[in-house]
């Protein structure tokens, strides 16, 4: 194991069952030895299942499998691999997702369209189907309605520690859970920055309501997220709903008694993608960028990520410069409306820029202190409208060089 | 001065007088202590010039005055000072640009509408008029037709070596010549890594047409290069024609008779842009990458600045690792029409992967003796068109860290 990152949380969090949901994790050595690689979720009859994807024109096999399983809106089971990606694989790549869906749904007495399936690790290695197919038997034959932990940590690649979080909600009055884990980009090897999550709860909501609200809590939290720019070609997010909760069936996402839970995962996947910024690759600080008086709420979040993908911006922030001139350069290549004049600039919660220019006299201490710290806060307000965004990413250090420098073999 | 970059060409180029133009350079100290950091240029009257620049909208005090001069399509001088850029600066920026241009225009008796300006190095600011003022009286007076190499040096700021190239010309037999120098992004100071070019012809071009030439060769050469995706709020290319050359008047840049002067023009643009890619912060590696079969030029030249830019690509190339899995995910995320199954990569000439996995048994020795190189040459095949595009870059490495992770003071 590599060091956890600086910035990981201090504890797990506990994942309360969920009912409807079991997990079982397996050891097939696909690459890594002597570690969970392998994880199955098993999931009750009339369970809902939303997604998102990656939006790579270049996706894998499994990525374009969940695509065609999609419009059922049933999942059955999910299994993830970690250690090859499955990608650039052609057809022997695409045997071994029929053969996994196959098996999967024979022992969870399914259709194959009900069997959802990832893989992350490196790309254009054909992957190791009896590998995959043994682990998954001995994965779901050790599911159990605890098994949060084993399945968070079988997908990580890189990843220098489990992402896991819970949040609870009620619907109607009645309590639901949602629970969550991911995995993001971390250290070591490379080829292996895709971002998987499953999300899962016990709140009886159809499919076409659930993709609503997973489509909605996934612009607030993952895709506003970022590390270095480069989008996987296996990006995938899942949420299953298991209908176990005894409330009144859901019918429409934007229902007003949906509003706790919208909160509840909103704050679910916000969680889940903050880990993952705390454990890009080389990170050493995490790092805050909240965007206001945009044109639009789209806009802010373009010039947030466009702020957060500069290299420039990001080196700075590791070495604990506060910046701003690259910050004002980021805001006007991201080619959103923006005014040199009326933008403001503010590190720590200190103003430091606006009108132009820098804030004459600004008190520097303060602003020296909190760069030098663990978590910056970055605030630009552009001075143009009310569309507001806060996006998320980490510092640029030698260690991301390091870590994606490394020679594959 | 600092280490010059392993990939500074051999020797650099004579640049030949050209009629009309004298250039002189002087030491101001705005920054940099005991070297030149301010360039004039010359040019006798009846010089048409052509323009572009940054798309930044917190572009500089600098920029807007020149955007507001171009419609004249005349010029009689050029100032470029070093260390200051002059950029998010307020008013007194502003009137900084103002009192330069009515000076210079006062020595080379002209309208300050005629006097172009550019400044390039730490934002946020305030310009030392002082010194701009009193070091453009002394560079004028040093004016010479031999001044190229010292106007080069000028405008330096992290360069590691002064960028020059020169190409020759006919125009219905007559001979005329194009000569060009740029600085780029180097090493060590950050917040410097704008990109100015001035280009100088004795050829007799009206302003409109100069314009439509400038802006093509521009596309083809400053557009196609990438360092790091940052795009700075200073950049300016300039094109100034003296109409020296007694060649019969142009009119239009389409005219079969251009042929040869719009390859000189390429070719010498073409030329300081990669020597900008070689001098790229960090850089120890040139990188070409050549698009072919895109849905169009436009799309081939996405494509290949996406790949250009990618993190994860360019820290493989500074490892020498050929790693097409990551051109493949590159190729994906650039959004533009591409198919996994028909995509192919070569590395140094050689075919690696194609048909949706790696080309079987392909011979590992050249590829591994070709990314140990200094000059990387990836072709993409995306095998959806005809469009075709080349871009250039550099490699990502720790250096580039160290040199924009360092304290700005």
């Amino acid at each position: 194991m590599t060091t956890p990152s600086p910035l990981a949380p201090a504890r797990l969090p506990d994942l309360p069952p969920i009912a409807g949901v079991t997990l079982g994790a397996a050891r097939c050595g696909i690459r890594y030895q002597g570690r969970r690689d392998l994880m199955v979720a098993l999931l009750e009859p009339g369970t809902t299942v939303a997604g998102v994807f990656t939006r790579s024109l270049t996706a894998g096999a499994p990525v374009e499998w969940c695509r065609q399983c999609l419009p059922r809106g049933k999942a059955r089971a999910i299994v993830v691999n970690s250690g090859n990606a499955n990608v650039f694989t052609g057809r022997a790549g695409r045997e071994v997702v029929q053969q996994t869906a196959e098996a999967l749904a024979k022992l969870a007495g399914c259709h194959p369209r009900e069997v959802y399936i990832a893989s992350t690790g490196v790309i254009g290695e054909p992957p190791p189907g009896d590998k995959i197919l043994a682990g998954l038997v001995q994965a779901a034959k050790a599911a159990s309605a605890t098994g949060w932990l084993e399945a968070a940590q079988a997908i990580m690649t890189t990843d220098t520690f489990p992402k896991l979080a819970t949040a609870r909600a009620e619907i109607d009055g009645v309590p639901v859970t949602i629970n969550g884990f991911t995995k993001g980009s971390g250290m070591i090897a490379p080829d292996m920055a895709t971002m998987l999550a499953y999300l899962f709860t016990d709140a009886a909501i159809p499919a076409r309501a659930l993709q609503e609200l997973l489509k909605a809590s996934n612009e607030r939290s993952f895709n506003s997220l970022t590390i270095d720019g480069d989008t996987s070609t296996s990006d995938t997010v899942l949420l299953a709903a298991t209908g176990a909760a005894k409330h009144k069936r859901v019918t429409r996402a934007g229902e007003p008694r949906l509003r706790d839970f919208r909160r509840a995962l909103d704050r679910v996947m916000v969680d889940l993608a903050q880990q993952i910024a705390r454990d890009g690759e080389g990170a050493e600080k995490f790092v805050t960028i909240e965007v206001s008086g945009a044109a639009s709420a789209r806009a802010a979040r373009r010039v947030g990520l466009v702020v957060a993908n500069s290299p420039l911006v990001k080196t700075a922030i590791a070495a604990g410069d506060a910046n701003w001139g690259r910050l004002v350069m980021a805001v006007g290549k991201a080619g959103e409306k923006a005014d040199r004049d009326r933008l403001a600039v503010s590190v720590g919660g200190v103003r430091i820029a606006e009108k132009g220019g820098p804030v004459p006299g600004y008190d520097e201490a303060p602003v020296a202190r909190h760069m030098a710290g663990r978590e910056i806060r970055i605030a630009l307000d552009l001075g143009v409208g009310r569309g507001r965004w806060t996006v998320w990413t980490c510092d640029l250090t030698h260690r991301y060089i390091d870590i994606n420098g490394s020679y594959r073999s």
